[in-house]
């Protein structure tokens, strides 16, 4: 029984580092626990509907004892083709990404994959808001990274350039997303900031 | 090898009417086929970008034989916590559910759940486009239902009415969705009228 990542949950896959697969051990909660928990809270206080998609699993085998009880015998991950966060927010859409890293100094773009950045800029396009939240574990801090600025980052990756985000950037091109006690990765509190 | 629904394939349980267990066979296109090609049609068009959710599943038990090979062994259908498909157009946030029928004289209420209706009515409080589109199988009607309309046919049932919507309301209070060639099921026509 193990999992693909090491953890011992019965969830993602997704939002985690895959440079690092040694873990810290115990760090606490997983930038995705975080999120859940905030966007849990934000839909609580009704003040905005965001949702983590489920991870796509491709399902080939299924025993069917009752409908009540399938149980799904042989599925397989794919890989997600958008991102893994959207919903709803003062009348916007809103999307994005979320990335833990274990580096000191750099984002990887590795984390990306070219048909999130596609899908990002198809929502950039048509008036949604897009960014990625990326934790830096080893420093604790949590950015809210417009996808605008990654798009150029990428676009640099494309033309032979770094194949990452010096952390330095980050702090200066993105915005350290406040931790409340509730809303863990407040990140609502950027885009009141920013968009409206 | 059987799926909870009896179908032969690695994808659904939504959308299928919970009414009618035996099917038609070989009806041709399901509704969710429709849907799905209808918004690849739309994506690649660069019109909208919706995207039907993944079915969420409970994973159990993965064997990880290596990474990129993890096998899920034991899994569950989870019951969505929202509706199936959302994404943006034009500026706006998109979000419904699609329900297919056998009935030719009423939609049971049965087919949307407590906690979708919930979902549906903070989309429709945050500024949302919401609606659910119903196919009458035996007429090949396909209707876009406004989630406004549903919520009253819903607080009927709650306070001890009819626990399903007449069809001829449904032809009354929805819309008539154009089969396109393309777009198979082009229900952004549909909004294009009511809301710009």
């Amino acid at each position: 029984m193990n999992y693909p990542n090491g953890r011992k949950k019965s969830i993602p896959l997704h939002g985690s580092d895959n440079q690092t697969k040694s873990s810290f051990s115990n760090r606490g909660m997983t930038l995705e626990d975080d999120i859940n928990a905030t966007n849990t809270y934000y839909l609580e206080m009704n003040k905005a509907i965001i949702h983590k998609k489920p991870t796509p699993v491709q399902i080939v085998k299924v025993n069917y004892p009752r409908r009540s009880a399938a149980v799904i015998t042989e599925g397989y991950f794919k890989q997600a083709s958008t991102t893994d966060y959207n919903g709803l927010y003062r009348e916007r859409y809103i999307d994005f990404e979320a990335k833990e890293t274990k580096n000191k100094t750099l984002f990887p773009l590795a984390n990306i994959h070219e048909h999130q950045i596609k899908h990002m800029q198809s929502i950039v396009n048509h008036g949604g808001i897009c960014f990625l939240i990326i934790r830096f574990a080893v420093y604790n801090e949590t950015y809210y990274f417009p996808a605008e600025k990654l798009f150029s980052y990428w676009n640099d990756k494309l033309d032979g350039g770094k194949k990452s985000i010096p952390y330095e950037k980050i702090k200066l091109d993105g915005y350290l997303i406040p931790f409340q006690y509730q809303a863990r990765v407040d990140y609502l509190a950027i885009i009141d900031k920013f968009y409206f």
